[in-house]
């Protein structure tokens, strides 16, 4: 059989029908990779409609990876999406916050839920790099700390996927004045967070 | 503020807000815990069309699961999206063979995808349940060791996303005599084939 073999010419032809199918738009050429890198993921050209991308959140991203910071996960399959090799070239690290033991002990003592938890605890360790894929009620609680000044997030990746709790998580979040990236109504999901993080990351090591 | 917070509770929630707004369908229940565990993962009721659940396919799974099974995902994305209780209470595991070192140098030395050389090492150890999330070429790998009566997979789970190359790989395995669920077109993706591998272990755990 005579196919593509090589992933990066995979890649490479990929962005380049994403390029020609998905039409007009007001795209700068640094959003245009992070939309295109979703659509990549999801095979779904509505994302290019329903991302929203504050302005000056690219560059607070890109300071943060510079200068190697950690990232807060909200599942394992977000953190299994984020490109190690791109990772460890920018001495930065991920962790999934949710599935620490300490988390699950915090979240079970207090009768909130582990993601709730999950925020509190990197709040405390100083996580300015956040990526919601997951869970509306992490969003809830970080805008919740935000606001009592406990909490000085830095960028945010807004992904929720659901039906309960997932738009109503991101609209809140928006209130924030901060830099973030978020997916509007219900659509998301660990794979669009990874996907952002690695658009971010490939902005600076390729 | 006010929110549901318990995990199972939004669960329930989400797949009956699901079932209200999917519409009409001909699916089982079986078929219809699948269907309705893909969208919730994604909030794309797109699925509902373009999944295929061959006949007699969830019944050689759950056999599969049942006997206790190895698992084989070409990420480790859809590895962290498979359920580590479930998969343990059925004395099943998975494993992400394409992260494999010895994979790596197989598919170095012989300039073959990494997924490719994933199958061939799988089939070599006796895998019957193959899970594809990502990679078109290992698709067509499996098919032709497949014809070749060197692989003989019991059951698949045909769920490449791209642009080059997966739709194809999803119509050339189909035409294989083996129980299947594919997704048709471009769509799919890791969460999707851990969405559907937990719907199956689930039909037995929960």
């Amino acid at each position: 059989m005579n196919y593509i073999k090589i992933p990066m010419d995979i890649e490479k032809k990929s962005f380049q029908i994403i390029g020609e199918e998905m039409g007009s738009h007001n795209f700068t050429e640094r959003e245009l990779a992070i939309v295109k890198r979703v659509i990549h993921t999801t095979a779904d050209f509505k994302y290019k409609d329903i991302i929203y991308i504050r302005e000056g959140a690219i560059d607070s991203a890109l300071s943060l990876l510079k200068k190697g910071t950690t990232i807060y996960t909200d599942t394992n399959m977000a953190l299994a999406g984020i490109n190690k090799k791109a990772l460890s070239k920018l001495n930065c690290r991920v962790e999934c916050f949710v599935a620490r033991e300490d988390v699950a002990k915090i979240a079970k003592d207090r009768e909130i839920t582990r993601s709730m938890a999950a925020v509190e605890k990197a709040v405390e360790e100083g996580v300015e790099f956040f990526v919601f894929g997951n869970a509306p009620t992490a969003l809830f609680k970080l805008k919740e700390l935000t606001l009592l000044n406990k909490a000085k997030p830095k960028f945010i990746v807004g992904a929720p996927v659901g039906f309960v709790g997932a738009e109503e998580s991101k609209k809140e979040i928006e209130k924030l004045d901060i830099p973030m990236i978020t997916i509007r109504g219900r659509k998301g999901g660990s794979n669009v967070s990874a996907a952002i993080v690695n658009a971010l990351m490939y902005m600076i090591t390729r």
